[in-house]
């Protein structure tokens, strides 16, 4: 037999099943799998993503056993739908649409009604009664295919899609305004023009045979996979380019063959909020396209109860079978042709952060789901926690907006949160605009839009909220934002948007592109103006405690989602804090200690004695400017014990270049001089004598210490000061001294020999004994290579990502941006290596360096104090790795803990996998 | 019985030899080999370095077993001398002496004539019928006693030694000026004062016991090993802290007894320049520390002839029987008492880069050893080769000094060479001045002193050359300034040197602190001024082809020595050049290619269409100048082509930052404005625009050509142009193109899909072909964990160390000023890292490099471009770890040769060392 290329599906059979996403796609895969269970799915079959693959291996050719494979499939579903392709008589239609092993919506084609011609369209107006549909649906398909198929687009930015100058022409022409006043003659009409464009353009007749418009639009979608949003997506998602899509080809059924017709998309449980409540939107008589393209605002569901109640009951029904069937909620669309319900998809629906975690608790309440399933990434992606966290509109300068007259409009609640920015019209002007001020909070973008579509999805990553005045809660710009985390509001009529003026107008109020607004994405409230912000609801709970938590509040869900990840989790988590309050706020979150206490945020507070310190010519004059220091360090470090009580606080001894503390302008220098009594010239000249070509490669870190040993004396002596201070009045501490910035093993001797000295004194000063550990970051290759060595004096490793990134690639944060975008773009690197640790390369390094550490010291504390400890993969690669802890910003705390519970559930289910493949190796033998 | 600390020699027999120095030390080690071969040595012993090691972990204590042994050897030395230590009737005297298993000159501290007390002195009186002699020795055992094991040293730098001050007042005192004119009565009141000051200061008695005297000393030996300028020393000469010093007792003999007492040094052959006469000096009644102090100049060896001709003759059997013994030069210490010649010192003699090329191909000819053994790193240093490429004073320069009368004196010729520099009359001074100004042409230092002592040995490094106007060719200058490879004269005695007015003084002529003057080590003159210099020999012969090389001339032992090192070194040199003339000189010193030819060189001769390149705002305009730019890297392509006649030229595509080709400065960003036709505020926006925190980690290397692929797209045209052109000459021609920052494998796959692709355009153009690679530095930490990849696309690897050790280290090498210094001091670091590579830390990324890519290409071929390239040691760490080439600037390619040779022969001894070891253990079992 020849390798299998075609999936069929229909009846209630299926060759295929839901757990063949790989092969088939998410789409084909639920298709075969919804036919399987019964739902009334139209037949049709799929094409592997193998041949995608194939397709691009073969300079965009089929396997040759293809073709037998696919007619095989077309008189299977002809004899399913009791029509046949192509026949003039009983003329079956099909679509031919994408799908990828995940979702990726909007962003591959799709072509409607293939199999029409000048010969099948009379079959289809005898079949029909409704001559005016099929002339419809013939100028859709000529639309469509000529677009999609033979190609006829805009050809520059400027100009506007050519079908649609035509129909505007003829529509001028004959005046007509809508296009549902278009009499069949003028279809006819339209038709002739299509073709003739195509025609002219392209060289070709438009195509009169059902198979080759078929085979056409097979490749159209194959081709659809390497477009450029398409990259751009995956790239964002990080789905690899290898996957492919599938391709389905499937019966078409119509929901606008009348008004016993209609079309929707439907979520079973809320996206937005995670409400248990069937949440969807239909157009009577209509496409399915028109629902998600946004320019009609469709009906909500409850409406089809009235409306067609028989089939609202039957598509309740199927709504409860396939979340007991699924297991998750489910995105689902239909078509209801001639008062028949169809099934065209159902996939499980992407949500807000918000909505991860209430469905997430609300199915384990449920017993449909176990709690370690709730928690797994597919359920709750870690960085969605992030939103239960973001700050909402203050209630009061709500209302102040209110009284002003600022309150615009109120629009459909698509993607929760609070976001204020600045309008921008057009998705290439917000990116232009975001790449030129980057993420500043005075450069905020919305992305103010008629509606959205495929194309603008990179304006849309730049925005921080997306405002549309058209489409529902399943449009193009409500999906997408759910998607990405964005604030979100769409349907929001009042608003009268002009792309040429550049103009949002709700009646006498006038907004230009630049101009503040503000969008609650909980509320659907669109305000004119810039708007103060209120913590959390979380937050107001844990850490401003301003909040009792009402027993089914987001609170609630969000402490059980924490409970379950504590249960299995093995990294600990801490967290990056220099003030008691911080540290406060991340103990609230459950932090398990410090990971990182930057002392140089304190010296930046006594700015005055610091320069004295710089300025110093003599070792006497710099020790008295520390002595002024340590009463400051001390005060510090003792209210960060007592906030930590105990838990392990680990302080990092001076790391930036001193310059840092001098005013670089001579504005600056003048009023230092003048505030410090020196001349201008002393302070010009220690400024040039400390300016150095690559500070990041300089000065700094150790370096000074073992330069200017009496600082790290200073430090050292101001830790075990505040660390006796606080035992004393019967509050444990853990100090962790950390010595940043270390290459080479003598490094850290000769300051860990400074730290233990100095320690030793202050005990017999005080009279009492503690615990205390002295360790290093290791943030420079030569670390991690000499980490064995290094280990041999140190009593604890934290990688510090950040410079061991920047060294490791030879890539200084500061500068990297005259070159990263084309890096991504290119796909030289996969992600931002300063977001997401390059695993490939910095992790190697940090294996080595973990290798290297234990093998001296068996059981060495290693952990993580870049900024990658809070990112999901970056916390999953230090489980994998060994690490004990990882360490973040307060705010990342439960993203980190999530992560890191997910880290070893899906190590366990990979062990599991795996044994059961050898299981099953060793059973075949 | 317990173990053996202590080593007894006398008569003709000893317990150790001279292969014992790891435990015995140099000179222990040889006064038994000595007294083993029948040569006059004084009966002694050796306190090995187990004890010194012994002593450091015992917080200075000795195993308790040392007494007894310490007590045997001296009972049978008593026998043998015939005296006994302490006998007031027959006293014996001894020395107790320093020697470390490689000889540290002068570094640690002597004792001499221990056993002189109250008591004794009348013993000597009785014996020697002196009693001048034996207050004068008496004098100076209580002065060096004093100073060496009690302590009395000046207290800060500007006091003077006591000793010597009450000396001065005595003298005063007494109305005398010559040390030799003070009577028996005068040194006894000397010998009172000085016990005084004694007890004064220490608050104890001088010691009146000769075994305490003597286990004082022993202690004073060992706690030498510690001092400053011993840790300054071994530092420099890569000596571990951990061997350790053994101690020697000796039997005193006296040069200073008489007319017919002698001591002197000497070579067997000149050290200067190698040839083999008998070379040395000695002082008729003196002791031998008075020779190698300087402060009297002593008489050549070849008047001892005259004086006592028996003497002479025995030293000169006996120069001859150490060499065929030994086989190499030795430097020898004798002392005449009473006619009778005694043997104190044999070692290997240290020798100017110069003699040690003459005097092992001497040796070869003479049949005493093998080419293999001349070329060994014991015998040529190959950083000795570099003197002999060094320019010599140009010859009408000099007669126009002469002319001018600014010929100011001749000394000694104590280490060849031509230097010119600034005049330093402080060893403190001159290192200051270093550290302040750097290595700069016009901040050079001749360190000028009427004598140097250890102390000076910083100053001495910081000098391009020594000028003493005392001591001669065996006095501490010359000796260490030969060892240092420091042009050198001393013993200049018309050079009235005053340090207090710090002035130089010859007739009329004065010179002051920072003038300029010029001493020719070849010749022995000091000339006032600058003098411009001429190549030296070697060069004129190879590179200028302006001399005939004699028979004998430096030349052709050079070239022996280089067809040596050729015969069996692994390793292929090549060059670090981008223009004809450099690479001709490489050729010329036998370069096999061209490893490194930066491409930037040749648009900094093309500023302006690299400027007009640079602010070029669209792709077009980019294009346009580098059109422009294209002829001239083409005609550089072709001249270098040619100039290698079909060796391996390797090109680097663009790598510095953009900005470095821009004016920082206002005054040159006016002048570029007004050249270039722009405004200044349109330049000033692209500097802006172009700064960088750390442009070491910034925009450069290949992240330039993969933004700006038309950058890239024309060098590669540009070289592939040329080598088609050079090609159609009939010249073979070998480009390899070379990827700079390469961190990731795409960079790679981007960049040489680029360099492949317009080479083929090329070949079309030009129907013609030719072989050239493409290939990738590993300058990155990432790119050394990412090797195995890269390698996929990489047909070479070049490692280029200094940006590996920027990165790898996170140090920049602009900048490590600011602490590496104390970095080498506190031995953080053992050597400079941008000097020798750092083999453990960097060595590491490197040998994971080469890993990586021979693991993907098993015959990949990797060789190394960065400055390290031409330094010995890493030279022979590349061997070892396998690299096909090393590159290095031309000069320094001879040396690099010498140092692949070396790694061959020192890997191959290693080897059956190793395997020797191997089958003494089987043996043994």
């Amino acid at each position: 037999m020849s390798h299998k290329y075609v999936y069929y599906f229909g009846g209630s059979s299926a060759d295929g099943d839901s757990k063949m996403k790989t092969l088939l796609g998410g789409k084909g895969a639920n298709l075969a799998e919804m036919a399987r269970i019964g739902l009334p799915v139209p037949a049709g079959f799929t094409l592997t993503t193998e041949i995608c693959t194939y397709f691009y291996e073969h300079g965009r050719t089929y396997p040759p056993e293809l073709r037998a494979q696919v007619n095989e499939s077309v008189a299977k579903m002809e004899k399913e739908m009791g029509a046949k392709l192509g026949d003039p008589k009983n003329p079956l239609l099909v679509s031919c649409r994408s799908g990828a092993r995940d979702s990726m919506p909007g962003m591959m084609d799709t072509v409607l009604n293939i199999g029409l011609t000048e010969a099948t369209l009379k079959g289809l107006i005898a079949k029909t009664g409704n001559e005016r549909f099929a002339w419809d649906t013939y100028r859709r398909f000529v639309q469509m295919y000529g677009d999609v198929v033979l190609g006829l687009k805009p050809q520059s930015k400027t100009e506007i899609d050519p079908f649609e100058k035509i129909m505007e022409e003829l529509k001028h022409e004959k005046g007509v305004n809508e296009d549902n006043q278009l009499t069949v003659s003028h279809l006819q009409e339209l038709v002739a023009r299509f073709k003739k464009a195509v025609k002219d353009r392209t060289g070709q007749d438009f195509p009169e045979d059902a198979h080759e418009q078929m085979w056409g639009a097979i490749g159209a979608v194959f081709g659809s996979w390497m477009n450029d949003r398409a990259i751009v997506y995956r790239r964002q998602y990080g789905i690899p380019h290898e996957w492919g899509t599938a391709a389905n080809i499937c019966s078409m059924v119509f929901g606008n063959m009348g008004d016993d017709c209609c079309t929707g998309v439907a979520f079973t449980r809320d996206p937005a909020n995670g409400e248990n409540v069937f949440y969807g939107e239909y157009l009577t008589n209509a496409q399915g396209e028109d629902v998600v393209a946004g320019i009609r605002t469709p009906k909500k569901i409850a409406e089809l109860q009235l409306e067609m109640p028989e089939v609202y009951a039957q598509l309740d029904k199927v709504r409860g079978t396939l979340e007991t069937h699924y297991k998750d909620v489910q995105d689902i669309e239909f078509t209801v042709q001639n008062h028949k319900l169809w099934m065209l998809q159902t996939r499980n629906g992407k949500r807000t952060g918000f909505a991860a975690v209430r469905i997430a608790v609300d199915m384990v309440d449920e017993g449909l789901i176990d709690w370690k399933t709730a928690i797994s990434k597919n359920r709750i992606p870690p960085d969605d926690l992030n939103q239960l966290l973001q700050p909402l509109f203050d209630a009061k300068a709500k209302n102040q907006a209110v009284k002003e007259g600022n309150m615009l409009a109120k629009g459909i609640n698509a993607g929760p949160g609070a976001a204020t920015g600045r309008i921008k019209f057009f998705a290439e002007d917000a990116e232009k605009y975001a790449q030129q001020y980057g993420k500043h909070t005075d450069h905020r973008i919305i992305l103010v839009r008629r509606e959205t579509s495929p194309e603008d999805i990179r304006g849309m990553q730049a925005a921080d909220g997306i405002l549309t005045a058209f489409g529902g809660a399943s449009s193009h710009a409500a999906l997408v934002s759910r998607q990405m985390g964005k604030v979100c509001i769409v349907g929001c009529s009042k608003l009268q948007i002009d792309y040429d003026k550049m103009t949002l107008t709700v009646g006498d109020k006038v907004l230009n592109d630049g101009d503040w607004i503000s969008i609650d994405g909980f509320t659907g409230e669109v305000i004119a103006g810039k708007l103060a912000t209120q913590p959390s609801e979380v937050v107001q709970v844990l850490i401003e405690k301003s909040l009792k938590p009402g027993k089914s509040s987001v609170f609630k869900q969000f402490e059980k989602v924490m409970k379950w990840a504590d249960k299995v989790r093995k990294l600990k988590i801490r967290t990056n804090a220099d003030q008691p309050n911080q540290a406060a706020q991340a103990v609230a979150f459950g932090a398990e200690g410090i990971g990182l206490c930057r002392t140089e945020h304190m010296f930046f507070e006594h700015l005055a004695e610091m320069r004295e310190m710089i300025l110093a010519n003599s070792l006497e004059a710099r020790k008295a400017a520390l002595e002024k220091l340590l009463p400051f360090q001390r005060n510090d470090f003792v209210g960060l014990f007592e906030t930590m009580n105990g838990l392990p606080v680990t302080i990092r001894t001076l790391d930036p270049p001193l310059h840092e503390f001098l005013p670089n302008d001579a504005k600056g220098q003048e009023e230092m001089a003048r505030e410090m009594g020196v001349s201008v010239e002393e302070i010009e000249r220690r400024v040039k004598a400390l300016h150095e070509f690559n500070p990041m490669l300089g000065f700094r870190g150790c370096r000074l210490g073992i330069v200017f040993p009496e600082i790290t004396e200073m430090q050292s002596r101001a830790i075990i000061e505040a660390a006796c201070i606080v035992k004393k009045k019967g509050i444990e501490v853990n100090p962790e001294i950390m010595i940043p910035l270390v290459g080479f093993k003598k490094e850290l001797d000769l300051q860990a020999a400074l730290v233990n000295s100095t320690a030793e004194k202050v005990f017999a000063e005080q009279g009492i004994r503690l615990d205390y550990l002295v360790g290093t970051m290791i943030e420079l290759p030569r670390a991690a290579m000499a980490a064995a060595e290094i280990a041999q004096t140190a009593q604890f490793f934290s990688f510090g990502t950040n410079d061991l990134t920047q060294t490791g690639l030879g890539m200084s944060r500061d500068d990297y941006g005259s070159f990263i975008t084309q890096y991504t773009e290119l796909d030289v690197v996969k992600k931002d290596p300063f977001q997401v640790i390059d695993f490939e390369g910095i992790g190697k390094l940090m294996e080595i360096g973990v290798e290297g550490g234990r093998k001296t010291k068996k059981d060495l504390k290693i952990g993580i104090c870049g900024e990658h400890g809070g990112e999901p993969d970056s916390v999953k690669f230090c489980h994998k790795i060994g690490l004990d802890y990882v360490s973040c910003s307060p705010f990342r705390v439960p993203v980190a803990k999530l992560a890191a519970a997910q880290a070893v559930l899906e190590e366990k289910a990979a062990k599991e996998k795996a044994k059961a493949a050898k299981d099953a190796a060793k059973a075949a033998k």
